[in-house]
């Protein structure tokens, strides 16, 4: 007896795919057409709208070798999630794109869109769509409609003397990333927790309502790492700052990784920790910290913004520390 | 003196690129906030909204040694636009993600950049911001926002006994597709013609907004090809139906290319088109034959439907006939 080969995608076409994967969306509400059309029909969540996406590629976003079917579905919409989240906002309808090898085992496909969905129900997120083509490396991108119910927190708000603040910790996306190319001898659980904040990040979602809602000035999500980050926000706000290295928060489970990574640097520059960096008055840090621990995600303040263009960290200049950011058509 | 080497996008690195193509969306209304921040903030177009997306994947959706940055850009636009025109929509708010090779010519990204916007200003489009990301061969994909501004034409609302008429003439891209390929001794004007239907396709965005008004059933947009697509529309409306393969309009440019490929196999299964494939009251098709001839469209009936499950092509069954048409994982 042969054993049965496993089965592609191939074998069920384009259009099986998509009949497959538009049995798992759910049943839209009157008046709404999901999958299945030239393109969806949806109620417009409300009036001032959100819209984001962000691109996945492999070899360069994610590894197969690391990184399931599942923990690439979960990212990919929860990074799109963690972008609406850093306006305030909240995700509604989400189209998907799908590249894959015509061998590509269906069961990776199947995997791809179960970490979607349970993205998706994490964050209150519809997927009512998509187009799927072959692709020679697999290709993943969502494109997120949200909603803002207050004015959306963007980068340019920010005032000179505002507190600069974080939440969570930072550092572990990249910690889990050195694990899991290189490995180090780490306890299990800290282990799980790192490996966790590089495949299957949170996105900050509440928080992110809770600071639009406290009045924060200025919000952006930590992507592509801290320092750059905030180099991105000063600029939208014509600001300096001021930020203590010391008060960083840089993730606990980094310090048994020291041998392979700096933990401060991992937290300056790591990348796709997904905290909110924000800024608000300084007397409402208090308020922001008390809000966020009753979510269980602490606030840090790590410095202030400043009139002028003087931007420092500690006694040195800010810019410079964050050149080991990530940029996408730089970083090799 | 040595050549000036030419400048690539990993020169001016992935923020140096978004900075750069962000200049040149223009100034967001009052109130609207477009790149430059973790999301997009946008006015909702309307309560009732459209959402699609398409993914064009270099070798497989096009090919660099004929197809230029603008013509990519341009047909990734198109494309989408043909989704919403289906629907009888408008379409308003576009994000782009695009995956490039960091050797890839700056000059190549901006002539994306170039189609993507002449399409944009040809439909009514914003392009509102995106996503940018290294890859290992060139991907684009745009999702477009539209508004239906009366109740959308899906797929499934077509009747018993409704004419089957489609826009324009057929196969013109698949002969396109071929003229590039294999090339042939074809008259210099239809040559063009042909090219221009593959490499930069029409949206029948007017058209499908007139059918729409004048009581169209059912509508879908000839991508996949015309059989391929028609039993689509058949299957959603769980119906029959006559096909008369002499009324089918075929391209006039086809008949040179004989040698080369059946133009009459080239408009059943030839795919992207982007005509319109529509279902009305018989009663109907005079007056939408004299609306399109005002805007310099053919509107040409090919057939009925009818109750059951007989799908029929002249005398054969029109399934088999649809068979040469295109399946992303399947087609090689």
């Amino acid at each position: 007896m042969a054993l049965k080969e496993r089965q592609t995608v191939a074998d069920i076409g384009e259009f099986g795919l998509i009949e497959r994967f538009a049995a798992r969306l759910g049943a839209p509400p009157e008046g709404e057409t999901w999958a299945g059309d030239d393109s969806a029909v949806l109620r417009a969540p409300g009036s001032t709208l959100l819209y984001t996406t962000d691109l996945l590629i492999e070899a360069i976003d994610f590894d197969m070798g690391y990184a399931s079917g599942a923990d690439i579905g979960w990212k990919a919409l929860a990074v799109n999630v963690s972008d609406i989240a850093a306006m305030g906002g909240r995700p509604h309808h989400a189209v998907v794109g799908l590249g894959l090898t015509a061998d590509c085992p269906l069961d990776t496909a199947d995997r791809i869109l179960d970490g979607l969905l349970s993205a998706a129900s994490r964050w209150g997120v519809q997927l009512v769509g998509g187009d799927i083509s072959s692709a020679s490396a697999l290709v993943l991108y969502v494109a997120l409609i949200g909603v803002a119910e207050a004015e959306p927190i963007r980068r340019s708000g920010a005032r000179p003397g505002d507190a600069i603040c974080v939440t969570g910790v930072l550092g572990g996306a990249a910690g889990g990333l050195a694990l899991l190319r290189a490995g180090a001898a780490v306890e299990e659980a800290a282990r799980r927790r790192l490996v966790a904040r590089q495949l299957r990040p949170e996105a900050r979602l509440e928080e992110g309502r809770r600071l639009a809602a406290l009045g924060a000035t200025a919000m952006i999500d930590v992507s592509d790492g801290l320092i750059g980050d905030l180099v991105h926000l000063l600029d939208a706000s014509e600001l300096g700052c001021s930020v203590v290295p010391e008060a960083v928060p840089v993730d606990p489970d980094l310090v048994p990784l020291r041998e392979v990574l700096d933990p401060l640097e991992a937290a300056l520059t790591g990348g796709e920790d997904f905290e909110l960096l924000f800024t608000l008055a300084e007397d409402t840090v208090q308020r922001a910290r008390e809000s966020l621990a009753e979510l269980g995600t602490p606030v840090t303040r790590i410095g202030a913004t400043q009139e002028g263009s003087r931007r420092l960290l500690g006694d040195g200049p800010l810019d410079a520390a964050g050149e080991g950011g990530w940029d996408h058509l730089r970083t090799r």
